[in-house]
C-alpha cells in the first residue's frame, strides 16, 4: 500500500448495527386538558398508555485507528397518548436523527479528541448520559430545561465541533470538553426562518470540566455516558462544572448556563445530582431560572439471584415570570429497578408524582396540566 | 459471571439487518378524480406507474435465550402516482415505523409468550400475514377495513401487550393470542388531540384462536405469518376465530369485530378466506359492516424448472349508510405468480378489477373513483 | 434442493450495512434575505454554520448471483443555517429515502442489466456520480437544474426501470443506459395532487451513451459512479451524450434535455465538464435554458506522505425569462482536497463565490440572494 493512504482498522468494525428499546406501560391519573375552545381545564379519564418511550437504532464503527463514528435514529414516544401523564411529544410513526458524529483522536493518549457532527453539547451529566440508562424511570426533567435554554431543542443536539479529553493519574482523573455549536432557534421570525440563527448570529459555546476522586467513570474518552449505576464495582466521586454562553441574536442579547453536577458511587450506593442557573438578557432586562435534581439508588442482591435497586428522585424547576418557562415545576419519582443483565436488560416499576404552576413543562395554566402515573418499563439494549 | 446476570445468547444474533422490496409496474385505466373545485368526476388519462409498493428494512435479534425483537421501517408507495388505480397513500420519500416489538418466552415450551411494543394486534389472518407474502398481487382490501375499524389506522399497528402461544399434538394444533392496546384515534377533536384516545378512554382488546388439523403452519410461535403457500409441503387446514372489543370513547360507546378465517393447503391447492362483521354503537344507534375475501391458488411445476401459481381472489365490503365506510366495495384479482426461491423471490403478473359505490376505499362519490389495472410485481426478501 | 429454486449467493452478502458522512463548517458572508414582510433584501450577519451536508446509511446486498440491491437513507443538511450561503434545504432532524433499487443481470457478461425501483435516471455524469465523491467542495449546481428540469425534484430520483450495460474491447469501452420513469411533479393542481403526473400523463424517457478511449472507468456495470479522481491510476477519456424526453402533461406539451459530458484522467490531471440544453414547450411557446460546469484538479503527492489535489470549478446556468428558472447563476469553487484513504477519507478546504440575477437557485430577487463562503469538509465513507 502507498505511504500516503492511512491504514484502515479491522474491516469488521466498519459498520456495526445497534438497537435499543425502552417500552413503557403507564397508568395515568389526574391529567387535565382544555377540551373546549376557550374552555376550562377539565379532567381526562384515567388511562393506560403503552408506548415505546424510546427506541433507537443505528450504526457505529471505527474505520481507522483514530476515527470512530456514531449514527443513531430515534422513534421515541410511539403509541403515547397525548393525554397520558407522561411528558414529551407524541409520535405518529415517524423517525428522527438523534446522533450523527465522527470522533478523531488527536494525541496518542486519551488527552485530545475532536468530535464533529450533530451531537449533544457536553453540558450537565444528565444531558450527556444515554437516555435509557438512568436509574430513575425517566431522565430528570431538569435536563429538558437545560437543553431548551442552551440550544432551544428538547433533544438538545446541535451541529458543531467539540474538543475534549481525559487523563487519569492514580486516584485522580480529569475530563474536559469545550465546543462550538449552531443554535438554530434564535430567529425572530421562526415561521419564515425555521432552522436558522436569524438575521443576527452568535456562536454557542459549551464547556464542562469533571474531576474524579477514586475509581474513574470511564477508561477511554467518549462523549456519551452510560449509566450512574456501576453495580458495586466503582468507589469514586465525580464533581463537574459546566457552562454555556451565547451572545446577541434576534431574540436575546446574551444567554448563559452555569451549573455543577455530582456522581457518587460507593459500595451499594448510587447518588447523583445537579443544579443549573439559566440566565438570559434582552433589551437590558435579565431573566433567571434554576433547575436540578437529586437522585439516590441502593443496590440490593437478593438470594444471589436478583439485582434490585430501589431508587428515589426529586427534580425541580423555578423561573422568573418574564422568562421562557415560568413558575415552578416539581416531579417526584420512587421505584425499583431489576437489572437482569446490567444496564442492557432492565425491568422497572416506578410511581411519578408531579406538581407546579406557571407556564412550563408541567402546565401552561390554560391548555394542559400533568397528572401522576404508575409506570412499568422494560429496557433492552442490543 | 455473577449468578444474577442472565446469559446473553450468541453475540452474532444480537442485531441482524433485514430488508425486503416489492416493486410494481401498474398500468391503470378508468381512474376518475375531481380535478376542478366542486367539479364532476373526470377521467384521468390511462397511465403507467412504477412504485416501491412496499419496501422495508430493519433489524431483528435474539439477545437472550428467551428474548427476541423485531424493528421494521417502511418506505411504502414511493413513486406511486396518486391517479393510478392502485389503492393506498402516496409517498414523497419519507420513512415510517412498521413494527417495533420485543417478545419474551415465559414457559420452556411454546405455550406462553408475551410481546410488548408497537405491533399488529392478532386479528384476522390477512392482517397478521407479512404484507408481501400473499399470493394475490396485493393483500385483500378487507384487511384495511378490519384494521381501520379496530384501531383507526391503515397499517393496523398499535402499542400494547399481547399474550400468546401454540401447542401441537399429533395432527392437531392450537394457537391462541390475546392482547390489550391503545387506540390513538378516538378523540372527538383530532386536530388538537391527534394522537390520543381523547377525553374518555377504553382499552382495545383483541383475541384470536386458531385450530389446525393436519400439518401445522409453524413449529415455533411468532406473531407474524409468512405465507399462505407452502409449496406443496403442507397438507392441513387451519380455522380461526377472531374478535376485538372496545368500550366508550369520545366517538363511540362501543366498537366490535367478530370474524373467522380459514387456510387450507392440500397438495397443490392453496385456499384461504375470511369474513368479519364490524359493529359500532354511538348514542344508541348501531352501524354494521361486513368484509372478507376468498382466494385460491394452484401450484404448477412446469418442466421441473418453473414453480408457477395461477391465483384468483375476490374481496368484498358492504357497510351501513350511517357508518364510517358506506356502500359496497368489490375487488377482483386474477394472475400468475412465478416463485424463483419460494417466498423470497417472486415475479407476478395480475389484473385487478374494482367496482363499488358509496363512501369507502373504492370511491367517495365526489373526489375519486378507482379504475382497474394490470400489475407486474417483483418481490425480493433478503 | 429442488431444481426450480434458484441458488442464493453467499449468505454473508445478503444484507450489508453502509454509512457515509460529509461534515462541513462553512463561514458565510454577504448572504441577503427579506426579513420584513414586503421589505427589501437585507444583509444577514456573516456566520459560521456547521452541518452534516450529507449523511447517508443503508443496506446493500447480492442475494442471488444475478440480483443485487441498494437501499440508502439520507439525513442531509442537518444543522444547516437557512441564512448560510450554502445552497439547499434545511433539515429539522428528519430522514428521507435516497435510493432503493434492485439490479438484475440478464446476460452472462456485462452487456445487459435491468434496474427497477427508485433510482437516479442515467443522465449527466454529475447527476449519477455519488454526491460526496466529486473533487469540488460540492457537486456542480448544473446537476440541480438538470434534475429539476428532468423530473422536478432536486434529488433527481424517480421510480422506474432502466436497461443498461457495458462492453470493453482493448482500449475502447462503450456504456449505454435507457430508462422509463414516473415524473410525479406535473399536475396542474399540485396541492390536491401532490405526488402525481396530473390529469394527463406521459412517460419520462432518459438515455445516456458513453464512449471511453484508454483505461475504462469501471470494470463492472453499475448505475452509480464513484469519483472523477482515479489517483493517477487511470489514463483515459470518456465522452458521453445524454438526453431526456417527456410528452404532454398538465403543465407542458413537451420537455427535453440534450447534453454531453467529458471526463479526462491523464497522469496527475483530472478534468471534467458537461453542458446541457433544457427545453420545454407549452401552448406553442418554447423556453430554453443552458447549464454546465468545467472542473480541473491536479494530484500532488507531497513528501510521499500527503495526497493533495488543488481543484477549480466554474458552474453556469442561464435561462429564458419565461422559464421555470430565469436569468443567470454562476458559482466559482477553488480549493484543495487532502485524500487520506482515496475517496473514503478526505479533508477539503474550498472558497465558493456566487453571482447571478433573475429567479433561480442563486436569487429570486425578492426573498433571498446567496453570499459567498469558505468551507472546510470532512468526508468519511464506511
Amino acid at each position: 500500500q502507498e505511504n500516503y493512504w492511512i491504514k484502515p482498522d479491522s474491516l469488521f468494525k466498519f459498520v456495526q448495527p445497534t438497537a435499543s428499546v425502552q417500552f413503557w406501560g403507564a397508568y395515568s391519573s389526574g391529567e387535565k386538558a382544555q377540551f373546549a375552545a376557550n374552555g376550562p381545564l377539565e379532567a381526562a379519564q384515567d388511562r393506560m398508555s403503552f408506548m415505546l418511550r424510546r427506541a433507537r437504532f443505528g450504526f457505529k464503527g471505527k474505520p481507522y485507528k483514530r476515527v470512530s463514528y456514531v449514527l443513531t435514529v430515534q422513534l421515541d414516544n410511539l403509541g403515547k397518548d397525548k393525554l397520558s401523564s407522561v411528558r414529551g411529544a407524541t409520535n405518529t410513526g415517524t423517525l428522527g436523527i438523534l446522533d450523527a458524529f465522527v470522533t478523531t483522536r488527536v494525541t496518542n493518549n486519551e488527552m485530545a479528541f475532536i468530535t464533529v457532527g450533530y451531537l449533544q453539547p457536553q453540558i450537565s451529566r444528565e444531558c450527556i448520559t444515554g437516555d435509557i440508562n438512568v436509574n430513575s424511570l425517566d431522565k430528570s426533567v431538569s435536563q429538558t430545561y437545560i437543553r431548551q435554554h442552551m440550544d432551544g431543542k428538547n433533544y438538545g443536539r446541535a451541529a458543531g465541533l467539540n474538543v475534549g479529553g481525559t487523563k487519569t493519574k492514580g486516584n485522580f482523573s480529569l475530563t474536559y470538553n469545550a465546543g462550538i455549536f449552531n443554535n438554530m432557534t434564535t430567529a425572530a421570525d421562526t415561521k419564515n426562518f425555521p432552522e436558522s440563527s436569524g438575521k443576527n448570529w452568535s456562536p454557542l459555546m459549551v464547556e464542562r470540566i469533571a474531576l474524579t476522586f477514586g475509581d474513574p467513570e470511564k477508561k477511554t474518552y467518549s462523549i456519551n455516558y452510560e449509566t450512574n449505576n456501576f453495580f458495586n464495582k466503582r468507589n469514586g466521586i465525580t464533581i463537574a462544572g459546566f457552562s454555556s454562553q451565547q451572545g446577541g441574536t434576534d431574540i436575546f442579547s446574551n444567554s448563559h448556563i452555569n451549573g455543577f453536577d455530582v456522581l457518587l458511587n460507593f459500595k451499594n450506593l448510587n447518588l447523583d445530582g445537579e443544579w443549573a442557573w439559566l440566565d438570559r438578557t434582552k433589551e437590558g432586562t435579565s431573566t433567571h431560572a434554576q433547575t436540578g435534581h437529586i437522585r439516590a439508588g441502593y443496590n440490593l442482591i437478593v438470594a444471589d439471584k436478583y439485582f434490585l435497586e430501589p431508587c428515589f428522585m426529586i427534580t425541580d424547576y423555578s423561573g422568573d415570570a418574564a422568562g421562557q418557562f415560568t413558575g415552578r415545576d416539581r416531579l417526584y419519582d420512587a421505584g425499583v429497578n431489576w437489572y437482569l443483565n446490567q444496564r442492557n436488560f432492565k425491568i422497572s416499576v416506578h410511581y411519578i408524582a408531579q406538581e407546579g404552576a406557571g407556564v412550563n413543562g408541567y402546565t401552561d395554566g390554560v391548555t394542559f396540566k400533568k397528572g401522576n402515573f404508575l409506570g412499568a418499563a422494560l429496557v433492552v439494549i442490543m
